[in-house]
Formats: structure tokens, C-alpha cells, sequence
């Protein structure tokens, strides 16, 4: 199968001329998830979409609000065109022909038929899931232990993390949005990889997330009483998300000349939160290099939207970006040692899920990044 | 003092006219607290704010990213205005003099100067705390062991629950934000009061609050260690917000022509979650009202565009509304007892505090009572 | 079938004999739910008893320390002899045969069949399920919709609520373990009830609890996601319990020679904490008896070894009692409209379920009651 | 000063001599703060143990159980003589005159003046703060910023770490119980360090821990509100535990005859949990080392009472050790590049606090290290 081409994007238009331009029109697969709800949630409140279809596996059939009480009768707000809504059946070829664009939020392996059907039907489609995002097919099939079916469409698939592929997001008919936990990885340790310091490096992940990172899903090993009051590790350096870190971290250095045979060791780690995960990256450098990598990393987050970089001792906190596309980022680094020390924060469902997609929806229909997406983190 | 004319509000405007029409200044005075954070966040993203001034006790002088890390280096999105702002003093002479509209989000008492200055100079005031709810000075001063300076405002203070007093709301100069708690047990029961259905009868409101509704301060018995894990209730029938319980209910029965002589108790309890409060209320009524009473609650809150009642089972939830402006309603009637629950959840923080703020502020000015308050809670 | 005659208790021996006398051979089934898990944590350091079988249905099979890590690799301390312990299969012909006692923990319906055996067998029995509590069958025909299958065990069964029926425990062959709602209500209400001040009055128990107590299992509504940040009602004025509760008040009430026609309505509530149960109690008495409340509090709990009555203001609080035998109490009337809120906390699974049913055991087999229950609660 | 001579110890006893043998006269200092509070818990299950003061700072004068209410009348269970203890004076003079041993458990700083009073006075020391654990003066200067006022001290002071020294433990008269990091992160790798495996290597130790380590404290930054739903580091390489951990693991090495040339690195990180450490730790070996490593770990912990080994996959989990003296480990190696990763879980406050003093206790005083320790955790 050959990627069709996209539809021309709407050319750039001003907040105010969005009333009243033609809205895209949107649906979502998988939309009875935690990410599935996430990106409705968003796309309620986005000024150039028309949602048009919901759709779900098990769930198919239900209204919108038995399965999302939060979403129900919005009459009067501006999402209000949800109310009464009902999920339909995944239904990938009517998705396809009657939506511009698919955002699909699906447990690993599902994309594997869908996508290609939505490509072919034309429409420009984000995937929240893992099958496109490895580009070594040979690697996919260690780490998910499945057959990869549409390898053909992997070199046209884009990865969905702005700050690396901005300009390739564009352009692209299908983006595989980034996993939560090499979504917050790779920016506590993007300057760091641009700038060839870890070039031949080992680096370590240490991950704390929430469990809701897991899904909506009956397990008991989730079920508040097992995970309150608990932190844990799992599947250390075994998790399918450190070759996808090594990924892209090896595309970072050599898009910018460097060599790129960094070694990622990730653990990732189970803590009491509902949202969030915070990354605490190693990696060592010669010492003299430490010297230079807090204005390395003033430089590269200066111009990008949704990345605070913080200095003067403020440490990410997942609190800070939940609800939000926010990453906080800070570094510190060791000079007797040269072991540097990246610490990143972001929403697993938002930046590491949902609000990434519409930011990478966004691009690909040449509406602002930010667009839908101004909302600020709840704090407390 | 006299309550002086209100400068005259802006005619309404259309949706899209908003961002060529000129934004009312608005301040916020204890712009450091936990509501007055959330005021922030909200007015951060309202269409026709300018935010002038954030004051704050204490932490005058510092950045407002210092106090919130989640309204820091927005650039990029919508509250981008707000980067680089520090909090100033209480100076309410330069409030009044420089602002269109002022938040005032401070601790009981502090009010009782504070709003006349701004009210002399003109300034249109929401108020967020507890000076000029009761319009009973004597309860005022029995329950907040308090003298009443400013009694004279009383009567053209207006109780800002839209539910109860829209029209009302939108002349005033002065609005009294309802408490966390009045507003949660007041909208549980209102269609009871306004049907003469609590004439005469006692009201027991039992309440179960996360600990963001005492505010942010120094306190053992709020560390995270003493109030995770732990339920408990505290000030039973001895807790301010009791008499401004009555004093809602029985209006509501004094507007619809009712005998006016509910007797509230109310018994507060802490539970393990930063926002929410779930109210629980009990009355009895005579057997044969028990049929009536879904039905009665359904035309109530038919129009009504942040009241979510809920039926065939459906039970209001906190985690349904945190984030949001929204109140999720139920209830339920037994025939054999004629005893009625009724059972609503609010974001204390939210149409608890800052974003009911918000709504004031919008009848007052003649915007749509939604705007800037579109948000969906967060799931999960 | 009769009630077989129980085999003669040991005499009472004094904490030093204990080591030199032989234990009693206890076996639990349904040992890897949360009820199970807990007794086996208590009975690990029981100095009378010898733990011979930990059954289990699907579990069967594993390992105790796959089902509970915290029960696993004991060597050294007093609960060694758990190491290594297999859950067997629910033989309850076997579990009679082998042991002198059976704790049984199973959802309700399943002890309908399993607890005849065990008493032919002539073990004696505490049965944490509700099959045994409703004297009335036609009541729990009702309330469990489910058909009673062995109504000739009921006379016989004794309620095991030490407060109640402390005498009738210490002779019962089987023992039915209060729910754990009906415990910290009646506590709560006790000496009202055998005052006679709830004789024909309608009482309101309000409870919050964790999700422990609706047991260990996979269900999306109890995942940590859903559970956190959330406080809500379930199954107002239907749950189970009500009618415990009732038989428990009205128990009371007759035992003192008072008119027993106390009518409760109950609601429950959910919170995110893992443990614990707070119920807020409402009933209304004659202003001049408000008077003497706390006296009657006082005086009945004073000998009571597990049941601390707070006063001057002292609130009872979940925290207080988690991972203990004991209940927290205090009242509080209203002289005004003669309104009495009685408020307990419990562990719903120690008070509320496991501790308690070790308290039973001891009366049964002679022991002090406080045998093995001497642990505080953790705090913080 | 020179340490004077510990008065002999009492010689073993069995179980049941226990309560006939004269008990060991106790006071604690400190006793208000979460670590005293613990001790008290645990020493009033204690069968050789009369605790005689209970010692505190600003909350001398108050009744025990108004400062923990979980203490409270305690009649009919073994805890029953600490019912209507009142919180003395911190004289440490009379501490030393009236106890045969004291527990310090005060803020850093303050056992300088106290502990060489209280040796003087004949009595057997631990000490829960940081004042005697660092072997290095100018370490302790440096990292504590403070001046060392009984450096003489240092040379007899034990390091309470039975794993370590549990010979030297049972005859030092001054005991330095370690602090909560050190004590998870030497657990996680001691192995290593005896083994050789860490000499000459950077250590890294990722700790995330529930706030309760902090102190029983009025800060904003510890209230519920801010630390609930956020995971933040703090303090990255500038945490005083570092510099102990290093002189443990070199420790650990020179007692094996290895190269005790070790350097750590620490960062230490909040998450939303009561208490609770889960310290993963990171160092690189010889790819041939790796596969001798589970072997390594199961012979030393073997016949280690308070130590779990977890193999197949288990893995640590704060929630399984919580309440109890135990510490969870795991470790994996990756064969590709030699980094092993060693986790360890311990309740900060007992393994890494209280139940640590009373095993250092035990071990001063000639009873078995478990005594009075048979504690299981709560699970869930």
C-alpha cells in the first residue's frame, strides 16, 4: 500500500476568522479509554474541529455520558454539542469516509489493521498507540511479540514529538504519536542529545508514573487498594518504551551531525498519582562539559511553546503540568563526577498522550500548535 | 457610606466581537491563596480580561511563577500575558483607582475594609469571603466572634448564586461569593425549598470536603501525612456556613411564596482528596411528595447551565466536576419514611469559589454567564 | 439439622501458661481476599493458635507470599511458621476434619453450603459473610435475593458483636461476624439505643468508607484512577446493611426492656482512602435529654477494652484506628432542635471484619478477648 | 569525655522468662515527631520494656493522646500502661538518672549537647538523628553546617546498621541509627559493595519517599493539597544522606577486604504516599559479573532476619513493608552493558527509623534482634 496524499490544510487563519472557517472534520477511535476521553475532553473546547464520530470496541452502543460522566450535559459551555452523543461501533471505513482526520487511541497491535484503512480512505490520521512508532521493524516485533503487517507504511509515518519533527509533522498523513514515558524521557535529555554529549553514551531512565498510564482496564493489580500507599518498579530495562527512547535519541544527534550510539536503560516505576509522570535521567559527561549545559538548555526550550525550562534550584513537578501540554524540564550536572543529572515532568495522558496528538493534529492542518490548547494546569 | 452607581456595563456582546471589544481591567486581591490562584488560572483564559494587578499578603513581591510553577512561562498559549508578573501589595486605593473589577479573595475579616475602598472607587467587586454573605449582622458577628464595620453594604450586597438571585447579580457592585459548602447543600436541596417542601422542617447537610477548601497555610493537622488515609469530621453543628445554609434555603422559600423556616444543622468532614466536596442531605417530607420530587428536580435544573442532575441511579461524583464550574445533582425519596436525600458534588475550589467568582463577574458585566468557563473536569 | 453440641473451651490460662498449651488448630477459608489476608496477619502472631489451612477458590495453588508479598520470607519473626505456605482448595469436609476452628471469609451465598459442613464437623465457626446475620429469612431473601439454605442455623448463630452479646459469643458454635458498616453504626448508636432514645425514631447513618471493603477484585470502578480524587454515594437507602443495622438498634433497645422500633436509613459512601469507615449518625431526641448524652456515652464505654469514647471535642478519624481492633466514638447534641450526630470510625477490616472475628474466636475459646489484638494503629 | 562502661547487659532470656525478668527502663526524647510516636507504638508491644519518660519539646505538658490519638486509652490491650501519659520536659539529666536506656529522636543538631549528658549518666544510647553518623567530622561540618561538638564521641558511636555491625552493635553504649536513605540504599546494595562489585564505580541512588521523613511539621510545601497528585526530586547531589551512604557501601567493601573507593550520587524524590522509600539503584559491572549477581544477593540475605530477596520477577513494593521492620530487595543485571539496577522498599519510618532503634535496641541489650518486632504490614 502506497500513502495517499493528504488533502491540501486549510491555510492559516486568525482567531477570529475560526468561527466562522469550515471546521475539520473529526473522529476519534477508542474514545471510551483514558486517552480516548482526554482527547475528547480537548477537541470539546477546540475552535476548529466538529466532532464527528466517537467510537469504541466494548463499549460501543453506550451514550457518551454513561461512560464519561464528566462529559455529560454541557449544555451552555462550549462543548455543548456533546450531550447525547453515543459511542459507535469501530467501524473503520465509515470513520474513514465520513471524518478528515482519525485520531486512534487503540491497545497496541489494533492500529496495525485500522490505520491503513484510514489511509486509504484519505484522511489524515494521528495514532496514539506504539505500531508506528519504532522504524525497525525487527525491533517492533521483539519488544510488542507481534507480526508487524504494515511495515510499508512505517517510512511515511512521522513521529509525533514537534519539538523534533516540527517541520516533518506538517506534512504528514500519519502520526505516531509518542509514548508517555519517551515523550518525557527524550525532553529531560533532547539538549543534551543535539548537542553530541551523549554520543556513546549509557544513559538511564528512572520513571515514576501514575497508573493511569495503563489504561482503563479491570485488573486488580490496579484497583486503588494494591497501588495507594505503594511505590514499585516493573519490567525494569524489559518496558517496549527504551528502544523508542533510544530512538530518538539517536535521531536527535544526528540531526544535528553527532553520532548517535546512545544506550537507553529504562525503569519504569509505579507511584500513588492518578496523572503524571516524572523522569529522572543519567548520563555522564566529561566535566568540563558541565559547565555549559544549563545555557545549552536555556537555548533549545527558549522558543518552544509548551516546554519550562526552570533554573535557580525550581524542580519539575508533575502537579504543575497535570491537565495541561506542558513539560517542565530542569538539569543539573555533577562537575566532579560529569554525571548529569535531567529531570523532566508532563501529564502521561496530555503532553504523553492526548494534548500532543491535537498539538500534532494541529500541525498537520496548518493551525497554530497551540491551538485548543491553552489550558493551564489545576493547581492544587 | 452609600453604595455608589456602578459604572454601566457593556452592552452583551457576540462571541467573536469579543476580541475586538475592550477587556475589563480586573484585579485580584489575594492572588496567592489557593482561590486566588484558580481565579487566575481561569482569567487567564477569558476572552475580555485584562489582568492589571495581583495583590497578595505575605508574598507581595514575588514572581507569581514563584507561587504558582503552574502559571509560569505560558508563552505560547493563550494566558502568555501573565509570564513575568510579581505579585504586588494590598494597596486597595490602587486597585479601585486602576481596575474596572476586583476579586477579593481573602481571609473573613479582611473584607470588611478592603470592599468599601474599592467600592468608592467605583470598581464593580466580587467578594470571595465570608464579610458580606449574612445579611443578619448579629448572626454575622455571633458566628465569626466579629464586629460588622461596614453594615451599611448589607443591603445592596448581592448573594452571588446565579441558581437564586440571576437577575439580581447582574446590577450589583457588590457580590458576596457564596461559601463551599452553602453553595454544594444549596443546590442539592433548592428545588425542595422553592416547592415549600422544607417549610418548617429541620435540614441535616453532612459534607465531606478535601482539605484545598481551608486554604493554603502552614498547618500540622493539613500535612499530607495527618490527612492522607484519614476521614473525620470536625465543628459539628458549629461551622459558619451553617447559617448561610438557612439563610439560602429560606430565601428560596420566601421567592416562591413558601414559609421561610428551614432549620439547618450541618456536620463538615475531611476526606483524603485535594478538591471536591460531596454533600449529603436529609429531610422529611409528607409520603405522598416523594413522587414527585425527580420530576420536580428535572424542571429545576432543566435551564440551568452548570447544574448536572442526575438520574436512573446516576450519583453526582467529585471527580465528575473537579476542574470545572459544573454541579452534579441527585436524589431520592423513601416512601415508607417520607425521608428525601439529596446529594450534590461541587469543585470547592471551582463553582465553590473562583469560578462561581467568574460567573458573577460575567452577569455583572453582561458577558454570557459561561465565558471563560468552558472547562470540562479533568477524567480521571 | 441441630446445632452439634461444640467441644468444651479450654479454661482460661494466663498469658504465660499460653506458650506451654496447646494451640488450636484454625484454618481460614477465603485467604486472598483483603478479610482473609488480614486475619492470617493477625493469627501469624496469635499465641493460642496453630494455622493448618489457608483455603482459597481460583487462588488455590499459589503460594501465600505470591497472593500477599507482606506475608512472604517471615523467617525470624513470631509469623515464621507462614513461610512457604501453599492456599489449598475449599475442602470444607477437610478443613472440619483438620482443624478445631474456621474462620470463613467468602462472598455472600457461599457460606450457605460451606458452613453446615463445618459445623457437622464439629469444628466451631466465625463467618465474616452476611448469610448468618439477618434473623429474619424472609429479610435476607430480600435484601440478598438469594434463597436461605439453612434457616435452622440461624437461632443458633450469634451475632459477633461483643458489645451486644459478649455473653452469648463465648458459648456459640457459630459466630456471624457484624458487616462492617453495622458495626461502626451501632457502635456509634449503642447507648442511645439501650437508653431507649431511638425507640420509634427514624435514624440516618451517613458512612464513608474505602474501597478495601468492597473486597479484592477487578472491577474498573474500583481502579485507583477512578477511585482517587473522588468522593461519592452508591446504593442510598439499599444497601445490605440497613437492615443489620436495624436488627442491631432494635437488639439493643429490647435487651434493655425499651421498645424496639427503631427505623434506619442508610447511606454509603465512597472516599479515596484504603481503609477505614467513618459514619455519621443523626437521630433526634427530646431537647432535656441532650443533657445527659455524654454521661451515657461515657458510662457504657468505659469497660468497653476496644471502643474509645472521645470528648471535649475530639473527633473520631479513621487514621486513628487503621490496622486495629478499635472504634473511636463521640456525640455531640444539638439542644435546639433536640438533633443528636453520633460519629465512629473504624478499620473495616479490623473492627469491620477481621479483628473483630479474632475477638470472637477468643470469646469462644476461652482466651482473654484482647488475646493477639494488642496492636496500635500506625500513625501517621 | 571518654565513653564511659555500659553497664552489663541483662544475659538472653526466653519468651517466658520475659515477663518475670526486670524490664529495661526507657524514655524516649523526641516523642511528639512521627519517629517518636513510632517508637512509642512499637515499645508499648515491647514484653521488656517499661517506658518511664516520654520526652518532648514544645509539646511538653500535653497528654500523650492529645498528641497521638491512636495512643489513646489503650485499657484492656497489652499497650494499656501508656493510658494518661503526659509529655515531659526534655531534661536530659533526669532522662539519663531515671531510664537504663534513651532513644533520641530529635531535628539534627540537637543530640550533640544531649547524647554526651545522657552517656555520661551511664545509660545506652540510640540515636535516630544524623549528629554521630558520619565517621568524618569535616564531612559532618560540611554537609550539616554545623560545628561537631563531640567529636570524641564519633569513635565509639556504632552505626546502627545490623547488616553491617551487628557485633559491635550489641556492646556500643552510643548506637547511630542511620538515616532512611542510607539504610534502602545500602540494603539495595550491599551485596555489591562486600563482593568488590562497586569499588571504583559511580553509584547512583534514584529514592522516592512519602513525606513523612520530613518531620511532623507546619509547611506549606508538606501540606496535603501541594504533595497529593505530584512527584518532584529535591535536592539532587546535595542531600546529607549521600555522604553516608558512601561511608556505608565503603564500609561494606573494606570489612571484605575490598577497594573502598565508591562514590555516590543521590537524588532524592517526593511522591504522593504517606511513608515509604523505594530506592533504585544503579551501578555498572563487568558483563561476566552479571550472571553470579542473584546468587550474590540470595547467600548474603539468606540469614537475614529483616531482609526479603525477591526473585522471579518480584519486585519491592513500599506497600508490603509499610508498618513493619522489613526491607524488600530485587536486583537485575543487563548482560549487554553491565549495569545492574538493586531495589529496595522500607517504611522510613521503621526499617528506616523506629523499628531500626528498637532492633539496635535488642541487640544493645542481649534479647533477640526481632523482639517485640513481629510486626507484619498492614496490606492492604
Amino acid at each position: 500500500m502506497q500513502m495517499p496524499e493528504p488533502t491540501s490544510p486549510p491555510t492559516r487563519v486568525s482567531a477570529c476568522e475560526v468561527a466562522a472557517s469550515p471546521r475539520v472534520r473529526v473522529s476519534v477511535a477508542g474514545a471510551s479509554g483514558y486517552a480516548g476521553g482526554e482527547l475528547v475532553r480537548i477537541l470539546a473546547n477546540h475552535p476548529s474541529v466538529e466532532i464527528v464520530h466517537l467510537a469504541a470496541g466494548k463499549q460501543a452502543g453506550k451514550r457518551l455520558d454513561a461512560v464519561f460522566p464528566s462529559l455529560g450535559n454541557l449544555a451552555g459551555v462550549a462543548a455543548a454539542r456533546l450531550a447525547d452523543r453515543t459511542l459507535v461501533e469501530s467501524d473503520f471505513e465509515r470513520l474513514a469516509a465520513e471524518s478528515d482526520a482519525v485520531f486512534v487511541s487503540l491497545p497496541h497491535g489494533l492500529s496495525l489493521p485500522a490505520v491503513p484503512q484510514l489511509l486509504e480512505g484519505g484522511v489524515r490520521v494521528v495514532d496514539l498507540g506504539g505500531d508506528f512508532r519504532l522504524k525497525d521493524v525487527d525491533a517492533f516485533q521483539q519488544w510488542y511479540q507481534l507480526e508487524h503487517t504494515a511495515p510499508e507504511l512505517l517510512a511515511g509515518a512521522v513521529y509525533g514529538m514537534p519539538e523534533l519533527f516540527r517541520e516533518q509533522i506538517a506534512t504528514a498523513q500519519l502520526v505516531a504519536n509518542p509514548g508517555c514515558y519517551p515523550t518525557v524521557a527524550t525532553l529531560a535529555l533532547l539538549p543534551l542529545a543535539e548537542a553530541g554529549l551523549l554520543s556513546g553514551t549509557l544513559v538511564i531512565v528512572d520513571a515514576k508514573s501514575g497508573p493511569s498510564g495503563a489504561g482503563r482496564k479491570s485488573d486488580v493489580a490496579f484497583s486503588y487498594a494494591e497501588i495507594n500507599e505503594s511505590a514499585t518498579a516493573y519490567k525494569p530495562f524489559a518496558h517496549r518504551h527504551q528502544p523508542e527512547m533510544e530512538q530518538n535519541l539517536r535521531a536527535a544527534a544526528r540531526q544535528s551531525g553527532n553520532d548517535a550510539s546512545t544506550v537507553v536503560r529504562f525503569v519504569p516505576q509505579l507511584v500513588p498519582m492518578t496523572r503524571g509522570i516524572l523522569a529522572t535521567c543519567y548520563a555522564t559527561v566529561s566535566a568540563h562539559q558541565c559547565q555549559a549545559i544549563q545555557q545549552l538548555y536555556r537555548d533549545r526550550y527558549a522558543k518552544e511553546p509548551f516546554v519550562r525550562f526552570l533554573e535557580n534550584g525550581a524542580m519539575p513537578a508533575t502537579k504543575n503540568v497535570a491537565g495541561s501540554n506542558f513539560a517542565e524540564v530542569a538539569v543539573n550536572a555533577d562537575s566532579e563526577t560529569g554525571l548529569v543529572v535531567a529531570i523532566a515532568a508532563i501529564d502521561n495522558l496530555g503532553k504523553g498522550a492526548a494534548s500532543a496528538a491535537v498539538a500534532n493534529f494541529n500541525l498537520q492542518w496548518g493551525f497554530a500548535e497551540t491551538t485548543g490548547l491553552s489550558a493551564v494546569s489545576l493547581f492544587p
